[in-house]
């Protein structure tokens, strides 16, 4: 068997969304297709994936350099010991061809979505859903189902009033959710505390409620919001400050006692290894939220989590960046923490399958083979036509 | 005065060099030109960079992100008090618009290569040297002249003998230079220290010798090769390690007594920061060597250095990597350590001008308007024809 074509195409995500650091208004993804030999109802299975939000389309990468390695190598070498389905391992070691070390941010989200998507085909090609191939491989064969799952939302948008921010949270608690986070650090704190002190009368409780600064604070004001949340006693605090500066995380896990996260903007092992050495995060603990398409993919997301039991943390501290149903599969395959969960924002590109339900603030999984992006008709659509299916 | 257009090609280097960890033979690199409506002899003034060596070129980012950005602004937006010419900040400020915090490596090449041919346009609408134009606005008018240059050789390559890598070195001396750099880790230990005792014979002394790794090690070797290197004094051993690993950075430091080097792999200041507080590096004494269009460009390298100096570092620490024109003007405007030079490698995009002339191990700068492009007959022919002129 042997990969016929990967294909790639940039889609705008067409949203308006705003957190305190930039807007989305420019935001891309790119959505690739990894189309196989192996024929199934008459036609090719093919793997998809998409890089996620809040990094741009990389397609320029993935047809320079790493769909030509992929296309170059001889098929059998990216085949596992059966001969019959691929070895994503294998995969990312041709894209990795030619490639100086470090940098990791300017290939990882390209290589990452293409690794993402073999597994989908890998998955497909085996028949199974994709959380059941890597709890197999990955986690002694146990699959975490339902998977928690909470709404990264309580965005900004121009006119909103906290009644408004009130109703979109009461909106997510009625749809099943029983965790929900919002952004801070787009308004005074004395408004962000008020804002936040109005939903937490719609959520009940801190341990209800993440907030995230999307890595806007230099060091005061950092500090001046933990010390202000401090007594919330909240889920966690995301993203305090910029995502490299390990000696601020250090001393805000310091003075700041309820837990802290980050690593949405960790591209590599290395740097969630310098997190844990240098940044005073706390194992079991803390939280920290790796985006795996953008970061590697599923392999390098395993070396990672392998990287973190050695310094003594469990898989249920880690929470997937990106709502969607890769992340999901991971989190349910890996034993995550939980998931994260977007409804109604990023348009196609920011829900689960179209039949999921949200039960006291779990999702199930669904049987579908691979991802399950079948399930999702309006994104579907865009995979489907990538691929001529 | 404003921006008219701004254009990217992609030229491969058609390299066949090979260091310890991967080979150049797929390696490209953008050149940019920036052409504004200020004319000189019926000419626009056009300034023009590229993206030094070691990571391929980035013209999607250029084209989906930084160039329409430049072009949307209203162009008083990116001129000086003056009104008279371009400010390179505020030109750095509109291209990172609506770009995510962290990941700088997929963005800080493309971002970097155009900030830096801003700056050529800059001097040349000053009619001065860039490193004039530089040491004016970041060393208080202090040129450094002639700039210690050193030689990045000694490669690897097939069926290369011990007399082969003693006449190349012969041939760097005869040239001019009194200091050299080679490569190591690309054979077994005591088969590298054979090719660095016979090149040892011709430089005469190891503080007219650096080594090279290119990050190969992992901690066991990177232990080894120290104590290996140690006696012989060298001038500097650089990258060990992987460029992000600073707890073995900090480890090797501690037993390796002669200076380290690393920073062609950081591509932020938050990086940097990280390297000098917890890398263990020691100021004055290491030398640190990040790549101006690479990491953001001109404005972020002045940064870079305020974030050192508070730090307790000298400028004279850094040697920025490249050996181009570049790196060159800015060793000479920021009163540097010196700069690297590639004699015969790297095709069109490593040398300096072709009347330079390298003297006691210094280059004499030339007074070409601008980086000085003009003054290298191949190269200047792609900018030339890029830009239409």
């Amino acid at each position: 068997m042997r990969i016929v074509d990967i294909r790639e195409t940039a889609i705008p995500l067409k949203s308006k969304l705003a957190n305190s650091s930039f807007d989305f208004t420019e935001m891309t993804t790119s959505v690739v297709a990894v189309i196989t030999d192996v024929m199934r109802d008459g036609k090719p299975v093919t793997g998809f994936a998409f890089n996620s939000t809040g990094r741009y389309a990389c397609g320029e990468q993935m047809r320079a350099r790493f769909i030509p390695r992929i296309m170059a190598a001889a098929p059998d070498s990216l085949i596992d010991d059966s001969g019959d389905n691929l070895d994503p391992a294998k995969v990312l070691t041709q894209m990795l061809r030619r490639e100086k070390i470090g940098g990791d941010a300017e290939r990882s989200i390209a290589i990452g979505t293409i690794e993402v998507a073999v597994w989908d085909a890998v998955a497909k090609i085996a028949d199974k859903p994709l959380h059941r191939v890597i709890a197999d491989r990955f986690s002694g064969g146990k699959v975490t189902d339902p998977v928690f799952c909470y709404v990264g939302g309580g965005w900004y948008w121009p006119g909103q009033t906290i009644k408004d921010l009130q109703d979109e949270m009461r909106r997510h608690l009625d749809a099943g959710y029983a965790m929900v986070k919002m952004k801070v650090g787009g308004l005074p704190l004395d408004e962000d505390v008020r804002r936040l002190e109005a939903v937490l009368q719609v959520v009940g409780s801190g341990d209800r409620l993440a907030v995230d600064a999307n890595g806007k604070f230099m060091r005061d004001e950092a500090l001046a919001y933990a010390k202000a949340l401090a007594p919330f006693k909240l889920r966690w605090f995301e993203e305090p400050c910029h995502p490299l500066d390990y000696a601020l995380f250090a001393e805000l896990a310091n003075v700041y006692a309820p837990p802290l996260a980050t690593g949405e903007n960790l591209y590599s092992t290395q740097d969630v290894e310098n997190l844990v050495r240098f940044g005073g995060f706390r194992p079991g603990h803390d939280i920290i939220q790796v985006d795996p398409p953008q970061a590697y993919g599923i392999c390098q997301y395993a070396r990672t989590l392998d990287m973190l039991a050695k310094h003594g943390w469990p898989r249920t501290s880690l929470f997937p960046h990106g709502g969607n149903q890769m992340s999901l599969s991971m989190a349910a395959g890996f034993g995550l923490g939980g998931a994260e969960s977007y409804p109604g924002v990023f348009g196609d590109f920011g829900g689960f399958a179209d039949d999921a339900r949200v039960v006291n603030g779990a999702i199930a999984l669904s049987d579908r083979p691979g991802i399950g992006f079948e399930g999702q008709a309006n994104l579907y659509r865009i995979m489907r036509e990538l691929a001529g299916l």
